[in-house]
């Protein structure tokens, strides 16, 4: 078992992003469920999100999406969420929620549409100005839904086109970052189906395009695992978007479906240095509490990051070397799982108690009241969503 | 190659229903895109519907969604369709969209849920009684999102219950069809996740519990033929749900994504007698065209039926059949797959022809006019879709 | 947190069937890796199967083979295993590794091979009349490989027939159990796909037909607790294999591959009385040990399932039900997550001690000096493998 | 519809080149079940190759693989073949029949394995400088089945080293085809899981390193075109081992899973101009018949393959180009629909009568007395299979 000291040290520096639309309302195609006291605007939003970094101390920043985040002073929303304790991190752009991304936005068919989608990537590397962001966080729902509707290559060609713009168009100490998705909303070619595609485009782009991991944005059996190995091997993992899936996208709380799966992958980040404090990593959440309370839903997920990346720190990493260089399969399996069946909520426990927070988050936002003052305060107005 | 005059007469008597909500707009979780033109109340629905019948000959029923369908006066409804040339025909209760929902319908842990539920249910059977339907058809969305959040077992207990008080309360002519779903929107448990299940649930309430197959409710690889052939031999088939899918339920146009395994599904029925007239399955499509116009949609996939239906009936299963005996793998193979071979584009025009029909519906609905008079016509007003 | 003691109980009580075949040598269609030491013959099994029990306490039977397991006198193999602590189990009728069997066993299209297969069952009912076996276990290879190959109906019937010839020999304390699969070895159809098949067999054949849970033959995404939890309901699950997948039917170590998911099949099983002792659910492993020692892989195993076993019954299943009926989603999720996260190690190993065992199996079967011993002894002759 | 000459004229210099393990025994982990007539040694193979060649007239190459098919005299090989109107083609590397790869060749953490299997493929390379072969296929059945077994990233580092001195030993008219698979017989990780691990791998050799599609080693829901027209892209598709799958890597004949998907890979291979006869992309065969015959099973799969690409070719580019650009779903989606749904059996009887072949492979070969000659000639010896 490695040092329980060593692995505060690290657990104490590290960093969880969370995602502005997880504190708005979220659902499926069958129905939207309204919960009170959600945010209706982004400085609701921050304001949720600081709870959550009050209540843990490893999420400080927030990820907006843009347009569900657009305000005309991104000053006076910085200036709030600093008030709150918080800073505003990766910007998200949205091309998807507009009539004409019908079929596709940088992508689509129709150059004027190619060009509106373009124009708005730009007005997110303008908000990144303003809001001093590092990351342009892509994902893009283009693709097609039959076989022949459109041409799998020139999309390709368009995006790379669109792609190279952005890229051109950021300063030196901004990123792109690419993410890629299996499926959905697209149901029959998704135009960055997999890594490999990232990883394809991003190469060409050069070193400041980096790779988006979605822990939900894969085929059934597919090791993602490997994949963070591979990425970090090439210098091209750039974030995690951190959330459980049992089926398809599901957008669940990180950790709920597959915690061992979680702890394999922050194994791999912890091996290849990815924790440590520069790797220019971003971990983030990206999920939808549909069902569950917002500020619990992230502050349980931010709980369940911690687990499992306590529970990669705690490998014996000697022993396991040693054991798979003498090709003990049991004895190095066995090494990986006595760290994954460790109780790390002590260590967690103590760990919070020294950065002066509360040693049950949960128990403590339960008890401060937040949750019961919103529901009160936040009536009439929009509520934030999916598309707002 | 059988006979060609054979086929044809059971395809002139093939009747395929359509789905109401087909009409409306749809989406997924991330974008409805509006449609100009779209229906905004029942009888605009049920004048589309009456679109796809009047250029296809097969499809004169239309089935309703409750309460998307709710009128006031179901008679005018019906009338409406008669006077458009076709009738109503299956009910589908929705008990989804109501935010007391959140955590189930019918099988929610809180029993005054329930009891809504159930009085939803009670609710569309005196629709079909109205209407004169045969058939109550049953998709709940219930089910969990994460391990621990509720009893699986008293769930199904809870299911049971209403099952029966709903069973109990139809006429002896109508027909309970019970769907099941892998997922979505419930992202753990599906209280009816599986054909077993389902199965099982319509074996305790009696003969005229049957179960419904949604060709895109499956886990991948599940061999849907199967499923129908198992369920043919038992008598528990009641209903089909077509469409297609790559992924998850994309419900995209049935035969789109692979049409060979349609044409496997409808040989199947074929062989069990289930093309008959009598033979008590409702064929329906059960789609959502998200980014095509919805009436060619329509028209389109009663095509895809046709078409996998016609090579079903063109099997030489007197060749199969010896072939199978004889352990011919190959050959028994090449029999199916001369049929599947045959391009039965010709004998499906010839016979719309006899029918009186224009042998290319998918033209023939162009040029009507039709589309363009819906979309000068239908200006105002809300457009229906999932949820209204 | 359930009560320690209670839960010691339950554990002290717990019986785990080994598979015999696990000890000889197995592989993949590419190579099977031989190993020094392996048995060549059922006596050496039977004696490695008692190594298992003797360092775990809680395997003291094992399941034969047959033919793979024919000896010539089972009494001499019933003292044998008796001589080493354990007894005969389940037996499992093997019809899928003769010539004959190209096409299928029972379900062969050729009235000469399913007569050979059925004769086949009926010995095996004979090995257990004199072993005294109460189980006989039936999983069939049978399916097709291509469409059309074979008529999927006319499979069904010669599996019904098949299946009624076998449960009439049986004697009055005697069980059929029906073991399904998704695929593999046939890659098209399989004539026992899924749990509802086998249940639907079963519910015809009578209440000593029961089926049995594979935990590697699943489609992907499918939800094995549901499953249990139904098949329980139904008064109708007979028996576990245990494995895990990553992929396919990958036969790997228990509990290796998701930890949680056995945790929360055991829970299922707790849940509805299953671990009681005369709950006549028969626990199995059915495992390949392709590239790790058998018996180290085994008592892994062993212990795997008795982990997975102890948290279920730690679950706080009074503050469960509260929180599942408050509707208290992240609650009742948290409920079930305090008794995973919790390390059972502790608990078992004093378990153990009390049992007058070793509190660590694994290090305490490696200083025994049995591995080095059947390296050395068994040199020459056969060794028993897949097929042997 | 494209014309009909144009597209014989490529189906005239289609080359599709066979797998010398076809036309030996076969199966799974369960059984192989042995099949009169069988080759016995490459000689056989070879003869048996060019009868599939003599009835199709498109099939002149056979690939070997080393060891399976080492000879004491590749020059007397080659003679066998051009006597027999064929030559051998493609040489296909053996890592993983030797007990020494039980944890891995080039992967293995013991370095004396890494060399040895390392010498393997110089050998194979020898191989191919004395049958004149261009490429040089590799697969590794390298992985690991259990989490922590061995480390992920040093294995790459082990891979890539190995990939190093193979390329650096090719001659400048030689290639390297790496090939990646999901999973079998790892089970946990595998060092070539995808076609991104391959192409970067490839990408870091050079030009002659390229990319091979097998089409059964993907996750379910892969979309295998998007992949085959990304890699023609980057010009780094080099080979394609065809076969299908409806579960895992079943092996069966291609196009008899998913006639519709093989016509979608094959549109976009001649999208990108890949059927023309300078591309460079090696189509190969690679299947197992583990239940139907041989010669039939390769003679099906030739046809299958050439169906499917006369469909391909028949589509009309024009039409789809223009409704594609218009954005018109339904009727793109129904020019390639058009293409598929056509029967063009016709065109390719016409076709092989124009090269003075029978019209029906399968007829004429079955009328030949081949197989009955085979059955009666090879008897006694040892019949080739996998790992033989």
């Amino acid at each position: 078992m490695a040092g329980r000291e060593a692995a505060k040290n690290v657990l104490r520096a590290q960093r969880i992003e969370l995602p502005s639309w997880a504190f708005g309302n979220s659902g499926t195609r069958f129905k939207v469920f309204a919960q009170q006291g959600v945010p209706r605007d982004p400085f609701e939003k921050v304001a949720d999100a600081a709870q959550v970094h009050a209540f843990t101390g490893v999420a400080p920043t927030v990820a907006l999406h843009i347009p569900w985040d657009e305000v005309e002073d991104y000053g006076a929303l910085g200036r709030a969420a600093a008030d709150a304790g918080i800073t505003l991190g990766t910007v998200n752009a949205n091309v998807f929620q507009d009539d004409d991304y019908k079929l596709g936005s940088v992508t689509n068919p129709d150059p004027a549409v190619r060009r509106k989608a373009l124009d708005h990537l730009f007005a997110c590397i303008d908000v990144m100005d303003r809001t001093g962001s590092r990351d342009l966080k892509l994902w893009f729902s283009d693709g097609t839904n039959y076989p022949g509707q459109d041409d799998i290559r020139a999309r390709q060609d368009r995006l790379a086109e669109a792609l190279e713009a952005v890229y051109a168009r950021l300063s030196a100490d901004q990123r792109l970052i690419l993410e890629y998705k299996l499926f959905e909303p697209a149901f029959y070619t998704t135009d960055v189906p997999d890594w490999g595609t990232s990883y394809a485009h991003c190469l060409r782009l050069g070193e400041r395009a980096q790779v988006c991991v979605d822990t939900g944005h894969h085929a059934p059996g597919t090791n993602i695992e490997f994949i963070v190995a591979f990425l970090l091997r090439e210098g091209k993992l750039g974030a995690f978007d951190f959330n459980s899936r049992f089926y398809a996208d599901d957008d669940l709380i990180v950790g709920a479906a597959d915690p061992f799966q979680l702890f394999r992958i922050l194994f791999e980040v912890k091996q290849a240095g990815g924790l440590a404090a520069d790797s220019g990593i971003a971990f983030m959440l990206d999920q939808c509490h549909n069902i569950e309370p917002k500020i619990p839903g992230q502050i349980r997920s931010v709980m369940n990051v911690q687990e499992a990346t306590a529970k990669a720190l705690l490998v014996d990493t000697e022993a396991l070397s040693a054991a798979q260089a003498a090709g003990d399969v049991l004895g190095a399996n066995g090494v990986l799982m006595d760290a994954f069946n460790t109780d790390v909520r002590p260590l967690l426990a103590e760990l919070r108690e020294e950065m002066g927070l509360d040693p049950d988050p949960m128990a403590a936002y339960a008890r401060s009241g937040y949750a019961e003052r919103i529901v009160a305060d936040r009536v009439g107005g929009n509520q934030a969503g999916w598309g707002a």
